[in-house]
């Protein structure tokens, strides 16, 4: 049952090899190729260093350069023949570039360790996806920005209990939407340069006894640093957790959006339409055009917040250093970047094409007293305390429901039945129009405050 | 950017296909193809009844299920041409079949919806997984049981806080591993009863207008019923949920054993040592030998726990009936199948060959004045009550201490001056054997209770 | 800072008793106070069983046993001094028992630790909660019943992807609510048959030198049974987390009703409406009605959820037996049984008062193209296949959108153009009471089915 | 069954106050009168800038502004009299001083809503709680830098697979803590800078028709600016779920350190002791001595992760702007906030106190070949390429193990047996302090390194 162990790098000591479900239980080959360029990067830079120091020659660094581009170049094109047995994707590397360059590609594993490797080749992989994801957020960020331009007079319900609250235009929305995402692209900036620190030169986990020289390394790779300590650099994935946790944050957002377009889209509701090419059908009711990308969005959000749980729980009882577990870090991570990207792409692709029914909007926020806070303003400005105006609006309100009627529809002398402070004027705050025109200070609702609000926010974008 | 619709069973009221990238979004081809079998065994119960209420005729039947059993076939062989185009699984064999057996195919899916037949699918996939599952939990109590009994007589401590608390035999603390694992074999039986229920003539969500004979079809898949509500047998997922809670469980009770044996064979414990073929080596350190199979086994917990919080999260904010976000179910319940089951496995084979190290456990039982409690225990015999005799025997101990001996080694007149209950008969309860021997009850530490209890596990286990 | 260990039990080896800030981090006073009668509950059978086997006198039995009914009052009352310094409910009340009827207070905790007694007190707590929460869950269930039966007739849309789907019976989806209920009563049956067993007699880890009757003390206090291996019995919570797991799953199920109440209550769809009593206003908005019921329990099945990762992430790690980690398990514990039950009995008091909009509802279904299933359902009992017919009531839909009306608007030649299957006919199954009546079996939401059902329901409930 | 509305400031338009139950279910009093203070440090700020554009006067102004300072008084004096009838902290005060001053009050609350007055309660409170808890965090940084200066030249194991991996010194092991603690530190001051910004002004959602001077209020009350979106400013949560996330990661820190201290406190171990008050003892074994602090803190961190997944949980669903469901925000994020910056404390307190056993430390790096990686890194050197050099060595160690000595112990000859690169001078590279001292380069582990690592975490933590 044991599988031969001549080609373990670490046999040496051992009496047999691993048990074939061992080593299919073990390996990482299956799910960790993306790191294989960014492993090569690595070495390459590694080697370049030990021939700085002296460990190598000029003439063994580029034999063993020359050696690793090759192997780059294969893996690129989809060639190179992974082998589960040798474990991971240093030793298929290693083993195949000695393979290739004989006895002299056994000295690249001097002064290192596969725990300061992985986590080099990690933090190189981390860094691109990282750098990828915030530009479509920011593609994603532009189209919200253009809609809520195009949308700045549309007039739509607020919502508050799924109540609904006052009347705001669907642009202002657009913004909440947009400000969201522009603490998400933040926040992943910051994660991005504390990520961007060598672990190589930690070894296993307390350094080495070669004289190497972290910080060539370092900047060679692109690196902002060296990471300050060894136990540290090879334990640490604070990193993982803290991307898992930004992803899971900005899915809770795109959730958010993805709640209120399935709303929108629902007949009930009927705000918005999108084209047939964002939508599935059923396979038994030829009626249904169904907001698939919201709700597989939705539902992805789930996915990512369960791979946080999963990361933090793992981490949680570790002694220091390496333990085994860390390996299981790879799959939650890879997988948030790939879903949290691909549903962010999505998104930008399609918000630009949300076509709005702005008579439905309208209609939708006529219904449900939209205007009573402005009634409320309207006699606080009268001079009635505002605890006491609540009052008056909502018998009023009381009043209209009764007569199943709105609140601009009521007479005169039932509004001022309440109240002697209504006057004739009252009718124009009673608008939807008014209403939102009104709001007109920074971070409100009005047409104009919308238009600077998106100009502060391309602005933002640019810088 | 968009695709040609003419796959899409769905197309009728589309105007376009859906776009690459929400095609490769919304596919499920790529995880869910082990549904297959179930799908096909499904079909042809579904199409037999058809027949049965004269849908269709035995000649149109016959012909379905001989297609679908080719079909069937195709896929075991791993020749069947998956196209991602079609969406799902159902859609590729519906498809297919249309395709070999002409348009007969198409009134397949009379009187049935995909909401339901994926519905029946998951459920008969899971039914098989769990009766695997139980199998190699069974396995795993069964070698644990036999490692008890070898075991009954080796003394180790039994530590709270990590502390040395009171001498125990090795053999009950492996009926203690096997008593979680007993209670999770319960837990699975009463999932696969609930989950044993079947879906199909709900349709879409409110059955059908077809006069169906869903007994019939139950009966025919072995279910043991058929669920009674059309819209909860679309929406539910409570048994994918129970399922993974379930597994957690499992896991958690594996990452306990982990924790523990990790300890063990640490040089700082070495209470136990694995063949070489469990384990790993090192590839910058060529004297480790590393516990990978329980670090790994830690590590997967945290895997299936985030995929239980995936779940939950998943169907909280959902309202009746099906919504697409359901598709994100599979992927947790599939790869939370795969992670316990191979665990349980590896578990399985491992245990029996777990070789104790009895002079290493008794010598550090003997350390840690594990026998603190029979003093006590025997002051109360001599009539001190029990609060006094605790602080009698601290008193004891913190000599020992300062003398830097055992309990045991502290001679008569010291131990008298804390006591004049202590007689010259103290030593004998101060002797690990004595102190096993003397939990002589059920639950208790004594070799013989244990060799009991193993029979009564044993037993259960057969019963 | 170091408190006097004079309190402490366990001071006989310590030299200084705990810093301040240690005693009020390590309490746990302050949220276990309502395990005090289970503690004196437990307290006294094992007095009883101490007696029964020579431990203690009769007299002294009794002794004690009256000494902990006085306290049981006293707590009872309210009037009990608990003093964090005593560290846990327990020794509060044995300190309190020996300064009540003396030095034999002290051989109460004979043949026990505080890890048995914690865990017996704890499981004691459950049986109840279980109870509790089981009639709370069945009075629920009996009111949905009831308004099954009541609007068995109502027609409403069935919704997926929250797109009209088919017309359903609004007593119809009430009774899919009580088939989730009815499979967590079944659960939460199972978890108490599981966790009804007794633990004590295990004492620190290992059982005790005393010859203990441990059934006698199982029967005393109404355990089905003990459990067998001592270290399993204090080291065990898998009771905790599958009650927490459960209760998750009911929150779930609530939320996913609040959902559909939310949406149900907001003017786009005005399907139902509850009593002022059951909402809320606005501090600004005078017109708004809120549905808190509904959101705070979508709320607060987030924090049950918490929960259940806190406890598994906490137990994960553990090795055996017992750990001061453990003691985290009450307030996850405790809270969820409140949460539960309080919004299980909300629901349960307000459901019967839901008034139905049933014209709202019924204009809803007629909207969206609810009965094009029948349609298709039509044609294939005309002869074709169901895929054709698919595509032929796509085609219809594609008309009717293009010409604003409903399918049952279409003009008999403009359906006829689509297929020449479609007779004058057609027009009844494109009703939506024609279409609910027609799926008329087991599981469907013809009214008569309904009534059958709510039937059964109320059947199996009394059993 | 419902109680008077009179004193909900809603109740114009409702015919019956709030169901007794749904009082209770729905009121924060509860839990969150620690926002009080900052609610009215708020409100004055609102009122200032409501006399500033007129709509108070300046009399008014003070009015209102020394009645609430009053409340403030009689708040922190805890003699306010808090009714849950009111609702929640702001209406008990709003009340409270309407009562005091008269109708006057009841003006207070123009221009704003009670969605916006929590939302910068909340923000005022977690800027308070983040500098606190960052102090803390600095303390403990400092605690363990001096600790690692201490403990520069002691040596211990350091373990990769808690097996035995190469030789550390303590004070290095420490600087990987204060690593991760300083990230955290970073973190945290981050998330309070993306906090400090002012929701007030946004009123329910959309701002409101007063011309109020949002910049001024934000200056008042020391926020760095203003929301820029008004629905943005009430549906935000993400601040307490960075909080929580952060805290989490904090948590998951010190229960990695609690790990390897209850380990090393552990018997087998044995690498450092704790003064007594940092400990507890057992109800049952007099001669326990457990490490409860960290078991705690170990146990405490499953909470945090909890309260993070209820936290992600409760918002991913909830279609903008506010729902009630908020509500369930505060006592996860207030509890984080106890639990953190209690653990962290006592960690600072205690950790100054450990006592380093270096005999037992230095033993146990003895053991178990640490330095066999030395001896590869020698033949290297000596011109054998690492892979080759790894294998030697890991037959040197096979050797070892039968003769059951160290590499150091095994005579040269043997050890030329396997390479004839070994020299006389092999054994100084076999010493722990030679293998230490090695590791010469930033990040090693070499005393010197060490001391330069202290030095600059020491400017780092005071720049």
């Amino acid at each position: 049952m044991s599988t031969q162990s001549s080609h373990q790098t670490w046999g040496g000591r051992f009496a047999e090899g691993p048990d074939a479900r061992v080593a299919a239980f073990t390996e990482s080959i299956s799910f960790e190729t993306r790191l294989a360029p960014y492993d090569i990067q690595g070495s390459i830079a590694h080697a370049g260093m030990l021939a700085h120091i002296g460990v190598l020659t000029s003439a063994e660094f580029e034999t063993i350069r020359d050696g690793l581009l090759a192997i780059d170049e294969q893996i690129a094109a989809g060639e190179f023949p992974w082998d589960p047995a040798l474990e991971d994707v240093h030793m298929n590397i290693e083993a195949r570039l000695t393979e290739n360059i004989g006895h002299l590609g056994k000295k690249l594993h001097t002064a290192r360790s596969r725990n300061d490797q992985v986590a080099t080749d990690v933090r190189l992989w981390l860094r691109d996806a990282l750098d990828h994801l915030i530009g479509e957020v920011d593609r994603l960020r532009s189209g919200l920005i253009g809609l809520a331009e195009r949308e700045a007079d549309t007039i739509m319900p607020g919502f508050t209990h799924l109540q609904v609250a006052q009347p705001v235009t669907f642009g202002h929305h657009m913004l909440a939407w947009q400000a969201m995402l522009a603490r998400d692209a933040e926040r992943l900036g910051q994660i991005r340069a504390r990520a961007n620190v060598l672990p190589l030169g930690a070894a296993a986990l307390a350094g080495t006894t070669f004289a190497i020289d972290r910080e060539r390394v370092a900047a060679e790779l692109g690196f902002d640093g060296v990471i300050d300590n060894s136990l540290d650099a090879v334990s640490d994935r604070d990193f993982a957790i803290e991307f898992v946790s930004a992803s899971a944050t900005i899915m809770m957002h795109l959730s958010r959006f993805s709640e209120e377009l399935i709303l929108w889209m629902s007949p009930a509701f009927g705000f918005v339409e999108l084209p047939d090419r964002y939508c599935t059908g059923s396979s038994i009711m030829p009626q249904k055009k169904n907001p698939d990308v919201a709700e597989l969005t939705r539902g992805k959000t789930a996915r990512v917040q369960g791979h946080l749980t999963a990361l933090l729980t793992l981490m949680k009882g570790q002694p220091l250093a390496y333990n085994r577990d860390n390996q299981e870090d790879k799959i939650p991570m890879f997988d948030t970047a790939d879903t949290v990207t691909t549903c962010i792409a999505l998104f930008a692709d399609m918000m630009p094409h949300v076509a709005v029914d702005s008579a439905q909007c309208r209609e939708a926020a006529r219904r449900g007293f939209a205007t009573a806070t402005d009634l409320a303003d309207y006699l606080v400005r009268a001079g009635v305390a505002f605890r006491d105006a609540h009052e008056i609006v909502g018998n009023c309100v009381s009043t209209a429901i009764e007569q199943g009627c709105d609140l601009a529809e009521l007479e005169l002398a039932t509004l001022q039945r309440f109240s002697d402070a209504i006057g004739g004027d009252v009718y124009e705050v009673l608008t939807l129009e008014g209403s939102v025109a009104a709001r007109d200070h920074i971070g409100g609702t009005a047409p104009n405050q919308v238009r600077a609000a998106a100009a502060r926010a391309r602005a933002a974008l640019a810088g």
